[in-house]
């Protein structure tokens, strides 16, 4: 749930005055994005996202978002390019902040995705990362595997958040670090492709939305991502072969992975699991219980991590 | 800001396959209106705000809203009709919430009024008035003036809110209890009038909205509130008689104040006052500090109580 900051009608007049896109008709804060504000602004050129960058997004990061949804967005991928004023420029300040205004995607975000989503959501990850490969720019990964020990060790007492989380972690990292992949494919990836970022109408993916993770990492991890938060059930129990396969399946359209990616998929997904594990448990210990946000739970990650720990989660990956 | 329900796309569409309004192409939770979570929702036919109820709107009051909506928006009000299905019915049910589609209308609330908005609400108001007067409906004001006592002893220690305040409240509610006027115009009036809830592009009003405190009462109390909520400088230190001037001749144009509701003005505007120096005490004594929701400083509508009080206060209700 973003937090909103108050934009001014005068300022935000001045800032849509810089555009090609008319006039303000109406701008509403929605809840949309993680830590940013946002707003659906309507002018009589269009509709368009604004979004103030507040505390999360380094300034310093933002040209490469601009450059990178630029290359993505001018390639055919459904994803909501920047919108440049009459002078090219794409970062604009409102408000004190940071803030760009960008191009308005139809679509709702699936709840409960089925295997036709999860298909039609593979192929668009897939044709993203054909078009990511071309893209020249390059971010540290700060929520990639190197870190992962930094964040748990900045969480405090895991045990404190599932009782026995520290010993899990511990083993579940060092097992990680001896054996995490080199040399894999690796580009610009998305990072965190959730069902939250991504728009679809029936089984058409319309946005891919919300890059503000985005860095340089393995292709297969972004995929190894998409796969534990498409397909399992809302406790994480369960992973449903049906829309794991037809994920892979989607995917498969447009990338034919090597031998050594489909071999590490499943060591990436725990990865990936261990992830979300711990930041999701690093933000619980550190939001208060009676914030207004919604402090996610670390428990369906503990659970997916434990079914790619299964002998038989290379099953999980093949695409029939 | 509002707290959001999550709507499953899945049943969403069910619900907007009632109406003749298309198809769902987007839906969007917005920070708008009070303990109500609101989307904006797109359909192929157009769009359309949708409300799901919580807590604080009593869903047995649903259908005096509905009707009040229904009547002023048949007079040319600039205000949000509710949307009926086929079946006729605008109180539909959703994530185990009663809830409505409403006409979307295009504007944004000013933040600082100039004097010509100050006059295009006036008019605004006047004619919602003219409208409401036919309106058969009726409904206490829970937030009138024979219920302030109770939320001054609701909310406990005054004087921990602002020194000096319990005193400075019981020597008001005595004073109104003593002089508050009887038999003037009444009828269902907005309340809550404040520039949050009204949409404007540039000087022309597009939308009266968030009518979920009107209720039976005077006319003149609601231009009062009108008044205090429009004129001052924000910290309530200052009213501007340029806006004061500006309201009051917009008003005019659309409706002729009797001589007892002009006499009655400066202490109904009092009263408009105490009323949200009362609720924003209430309100700031019992929200947590560290909640994500804002809390609105009663201190200004202490300044504006004082102002109201002054000698010279009629000269702020005249229309030179």
């Amino acid at each position: 749930m973003a937090v909103y900051t108050h934009v001014d009608p005068d300022d935000l007049a001045a800032l849509v005055s810089r555009y090609d896109i008319g006039t303000v008709l109406s701008c509403k804060g929605i809840a949309e994005g993680v830590e940013n504000s946002n707003f659906l602004l309507e002018t009589t050129g269009g509709r368009f996202i604004l979004t103030l960058y507040e505390k999360r997004v380094q300034v310093g990061d933002l040209p490469f978002f601009v450059d990178l949804l630029d290359h993505l967005a001018g390639r055919d991928c459904p994803i909501p390019a920047m919108v440049h004023d009459r002078d090219g420029v794409a970062i604009q300040e409102i408000a004190g902040r940071a803030a760009c205004v960008i191009q308005f995607l139809s679509g709702i975000s699936p709840s409960h995705p089925t295997p036709g989503q999860c298909e039609a959501v593979g192929a668009a990850l897939g044709a993203m990362h054909r078009a990511a490969a071309g893209f020249p720019g390059g971010r540290e990964n700060s929520m990639g595997h190197r870190h992962w020990r930094a964040v748990a060790d900045a969480t405090g007492d895991l045990d404190a958040v599932i009782s026995g989380l520290q010993d899990i972690v511990e083993t579940e990292l060092a097992f990680l670090d001896a054996n995490w992949p080199e040399g894999l494919p690796a580009h610009v990836i998305h990072a965190d492709l959730f069902p939250d970022n991504v728009l679809m109408l029936g089984e058409t993916v319309t946005g891919l939305i919300d890059f503000y993770f985005a860095a340089s990492d393995f292709r297969a991890y972004d995929l190894a991502v998409t796969h534990a938060s498409w397909t399992f059930s809302d406790d994480g129990s369960r992973c449903d072969a049906d829309r794991a396969h037809a994920l892979m399946r989607g995917y498969a359209r447009e990338i034919a992975l090597t031998e050594a990616e489909i071999a590490a998929l499943p060591l990436l997904a725990r990865g990936a699991s261990l992830r979300f594990l711990l930041t999701r448990a690093h933000d619980w210990v550190h939001t208060p219980a009676d914030a207004l946000v919604t402090r996610k739970d670390p428990a369906p990650f503990l659970n997916r991590l434990r079914r790619y720990q299964a002998g038989d989660a290379a099953s999980l990956f093949t695409a029939p």
